[in-house]
């Protein structure tokens, strides 16, 4: 109880440090990202692949509104976890930069320097007053002359490189899976395969279809392209996972 | 009493996280779109049915005042469930976008386009400081390039697409009367059907005369068209919902 | 007390919403709208009656300067009842809307148009901090192509239209008042005794010399037009409600 | 004490409204006028008189130092009541708004225009945040193409007309004296004596010399004019109103 | 204890009223004053004198380093009490209006004018948040037009004029002896005496060397004139002040 | 916990001093830095080392993405201990002033002027009000006329020039460590030498492949260069700090 | 308890007056000054001596980094004590008006000019809000037109004159020093070692090597010179003070 009343009062009003020095509300952003559904990557000598459990919540909403990978360049694909309406901000700010970017240097954003240019702007929305952190996590791959890269972006603005990473609810459970199952020499194909049966790790072994989208960019074409759901659909069936029930959570975080 | 005294902490002056990563603020806005009296949308293959159930306060009152269904473009039609004098700011502000487009791009926005414009906008207000969320949900439906489409958006600034959706008072049993009845098949006039008989579902099966408002986007014209109050008279006889009574609700809020 | 602590605490400072999805500031300022004396409206097919309880506070004080019916455009006037320092605010706000309107158009502003630009104006003051809403209601009441029209605007910056409603004190037993007594074939006449009738049944059935005012927007002559106290007198004679004694009301608020 | 820390809850920082619709910072303002000794003002079809009460506080302060009433306009005085500090604040903007009129119409300004321009001033401070509310009420008198004139404005920001009005310290007692004894035919020097015993009748019907000022605009000139101290020593001994002793108030109110 | 927390409530943040209509804030600040050591004026009809207690409070520093008298037009002097680093900022805008009325109106400025130009940039630091007010009180001497004017603003705003008068510590006794001692007809060397004597007054009669600042403003020269050390030792002298011993004061206010 | 109690209520909100002098929020952030991994610099007259301990937290994220070593310029390297995201700030600070430099003046930067631009930026975040400190430490290492330097800038904006010098966690056993192995005449090999052994020094005499970076700008060539991971492997060999195992650090803090 | 509560009241967010009108803020940056190692001035016919403790905290910091003296111009000198961020603003502050007034009067800026220009910058940390008070004092020393001149400026913004002064730690007993040691007549030799051995005298008679810096501004060449530290040694020496042992300071506070 005293341990709780001294944490409350650090976490309230403008971001600031806690005595032992940590930004609770930063902390806090990170607990909106897991109360969304996981989003993978992997990243395979081939490309890079995203997936995202988007289990709808009702049988009368479509499928595609639940949207959690999305195109930010030709080569660059983004997908999140967390507060979906402040992804949205994010992902038009990557969009708005990639643009800018190919109108002053004539050519393709790097895949670093986008996620650099996103992690500083998540930054000043933990330093300054006036305004709450980002509630959203995202995964940002691409390919950049010939080598696919897949960047992690927290809510205090750090950016991370993976070989294969979730982010999102189960994080712990998924990563764990991943680190037992991911190697180095993947073909693409594993690559998807792998991150889709991470996803279907948390519900017993199964994904319904529609609940999962997935999004490759591949080393050879350098070009993002979302899976169709009959090609997602043999996926699952490849490896096992045709759905048998479904599950709600929480609407505004996925 | 000890979780009442944690929750109220987070959930005043400007829009935070809470140690769960709730934005309570968000969440209160919600509830002010629940004080609302209902609306509905479906979808059909043959066009967009918007209805609103604005059971009048007082005999007095012109039943016309009580907007809940507003035009913003010729093939956009826009309900609101929550706080009036917020759905306003928010229709105006579709209402501007829908000419800039015209005036920019000398075509029709994009009914997609259009929502996300508006959730980026209800966005702004739940991270920057200095305001409150929007109060209300909108129920954005039109017909674009010969498809019907109809979309949420919510406090958070969250987009959703659905083929039947209620925003309001009484979701949760609206919701469930919609996925029970709800046919990918209806023609228009089924359409109208059901949206006035989920409706009257929380009302004993009942419903007054102008105590609803219906209007369609067809995917024929295109257009957005508001019933007559003696059209939706005879939907109400067809669909054997003639009232009895009538009700008092809160008043800043239908 | 534990509802009443809870309640307190979400009705400070800026205006957010409560858990139960209310905006406490702008039902406070409501309040302030009850403590003003009443304004009555009445819609006949022969123009809009305005009528304003002024029972004045002091001898020696010119009843003249209780000004609660105001002149917004030739075509247009405006009762309020609520905070007087607020309403002149509004008042001008709409006189300048009027104004701007004939600059810009040419033409006399809408009645509706007119109500909906200061409902905009009233809301602004609800959402954005570093203001407290506007304490003071407004029936705003006119004639428009040949139409009588007649909108009551609120504290949440909500336009109602009405056949005939009452603002501020004793609003229920006044309401009530019409709804009994309101036929929709009035005379421009009866509008006024009516209105009249009204205010008294809360004063014993009586009306003191001064102690009211009057305007009309006939359908004929589409003017704003003051009636002459000894007019007035003739009202209150016709209607059997010559005065008797007199009452002390709060200071700041009519 | 429940219910005085309940009125302590609203009553801070900003101005906002309480649940019962009162304004409280509005309310304190008042007090601080009634801190002030008091101002009178009496309308005459002869014109206006302004007096006050400036009982000095040391026998080596200059008795023109204490300021109460002021020109305005050749045709305008102002009285005061309340903090001086507030008062010059106000009467500087009534000057302003005075020369303004001059220069853009060619006229001198109305009273009831002056009054309106400074009430509209003095109500933005009760109504936007980062500032209190004006402390002082005023007394504006005038004559208007040959109609003498009297206003009086108070923190709120209201304007009220009167034919004989008080401000600031026993405003009850010298309400009451001036409604038993003000005639609607008195000359102008009747209500010089009037204003004067009105202020003596609080002091033992003693008016010391050199302590109160009057000021008066006649209708035959139209001219501000201040009285000299022989004068009203005259007025003070055909009124019977020889001084006796004197008193100490509150030195930053008059 | 009851009473000591109301005022606590209203006496922090931005300056606003207290429930009787007081300006806590603004009251401290003249607690701020007190506790500078004295100031004294006085007005004879040869001119002004400013007299400041300035007793040093180490042998070490150099007594002129406490200024506490100022030039700020050749024929105005400015004395404070209070905070020191607040009275310079004023009497930096005092000399700053002295230039500019120079400039503006090729003539010198006005005693009450300039006074009245000070006190109303103090009475902004009153009303408007965002700032506190100012600690200190001044008293501003000089001669216009051949008449000499005696002016003192405090931390509220208020200008007054006196014939003789106290700032700082010790006022009340002070302004006593001046009362019983000062007359209209004394010479300038006779308001020296006495200015000093009334410092001496609240130190058994004694002055220390250096432990005290005089300047005359005299109706011939209309200049302003800083007496030497050994002119004010040959007053100390004539009037049988001679110190003894010395005293320490609190070191930012004097 | 009366003196806990004490220490909270100063340690809130903007930064702002405690009654004994100290600024919390600065020593706060410093906690930040303690947090995060330990950097390591050593100066030796052939150049400055820096080296930062970068154990992994999982074996699919890449070692490179966790950047504690940053070239700011040619002949400059930083590194950093505390909050990654706030470090990318001050580094993109620094190299933009690094830039500039060579833009207006066409010469390299100097180091002390660099680092005195960083903790003057620094500065600025813990006096301003609407922004927290930066919870992260710098060093920074150059070469300047043929001279090597090495500063450390620490959250209260302080700058400090050091021969050797740790950040981060285990500052105190660090410290320790440098001070009884540092020597003045250090070869660029010992001094790389030095650092890697008293970075091993808290985790059993062990580095991990990987697990730690190491620059140095060497004296002759004035050129920031990044080893090799051989390289570094080499040095770990020579050394004898082969590892055996891992840990796991805090996530948002290196 | 019920004093220390009161106390806190008045001491936190923007700097306000307490009740007896202090300024709590500026009063707990005195604090800060008094955390930090003492500096010293001395005034004597031949020059100013500015001598500051700066025994260094560990062996591997560069003593020359623990910076308490800088030049600001040709002629003048500023020591320092208390929050070394903070006073790297004001040196800088300083600088700037130096340069500007040779800029723009083609002459050296005046000691007393100077310092005043810094107190003024000061003042306003402490009336305004959004921002802390500088954590400092500051001893400006320099010769102008052949007189040696010593300034102390202090958290509140308010400039004295000395002699010989003190800042910093131990204040009450270097001051007790001065005032037994300092003569009118030393020789600048003299005042530097009186000086030292001040600072010596708190520290058992000893001055460890490099543990002191000391600067003079000589009346003859009115040039600003640091000592080396031989020079120092040999002071050092002259006066008995070799060290013995060291000590450990609070380490932003210097």
């Amino acid at each position: 109880m005293q341990g709780q009343a001294q944490q409350q009062a650090y976490d309230r009003g403008i971001t600031i440090f806690s005595p032992d020095g940590r930004l609770y509300q930063v902390e806090y952003a990170r607990e909106a990202v897991k109360r969304g559904t996981a989003s993978i990557g992997v990243r395979t000598p081939e490309g890079v692949v995203l997936a995202a459990d988007k289990r709808s919540r009702s049988p009368l909403m479509e499928p595609t509104s639940v949207e959690k990978i999305h195109k930010s360049d030709d080569h660059i694909g983004i997908a999140s976890a967390g507060h979906v309406a402040d992804a949205r901000q994010l992902i038009d700010f990557a969009r708005r930069q990639s643009q800018v970017n190919r109108l002053r240097y004539g050519e393709p954003i790097g895949i670093e320097t986008l996620t650099k240019e996103v992690t500083d702007h998540i930054q000043q929305y933990t330093q300054v007053g006036g305004a709450r952190p980002f509630g959203v996590a995202l995964l940002i791959g691409g390919v950049e002359n010939g080598t696919p890269r897949l960047y992690e972006t927290d809510p205090s603005g750090t950016p991370y490189e993976w070989k294969a990473v979730s982010i999102g609810a189960d994080r712990g459970d998924l990563q764990d899976y991943l680190e037992e199952n991911f190697r180095d020499d993947l073909t693409l194909d594993e690559g998807i395969g792998l991150a889709l049966r991470a996803i279907a790790s948390t519900n017993d072994d199964q994904l319904e279809d529609g609940g999962v989208d997935v999004a490759t960019i591949s080393t050879e074409t350098e070009a993002f392209v979302e899976l169709e759901n009959d090609e997602i659909s043999e996926y699952i069936a490849e490896n096992d996972l045709e759905p048998s029930d479904e599950d709600e959570t929480d609407e505004s975080a996925e």
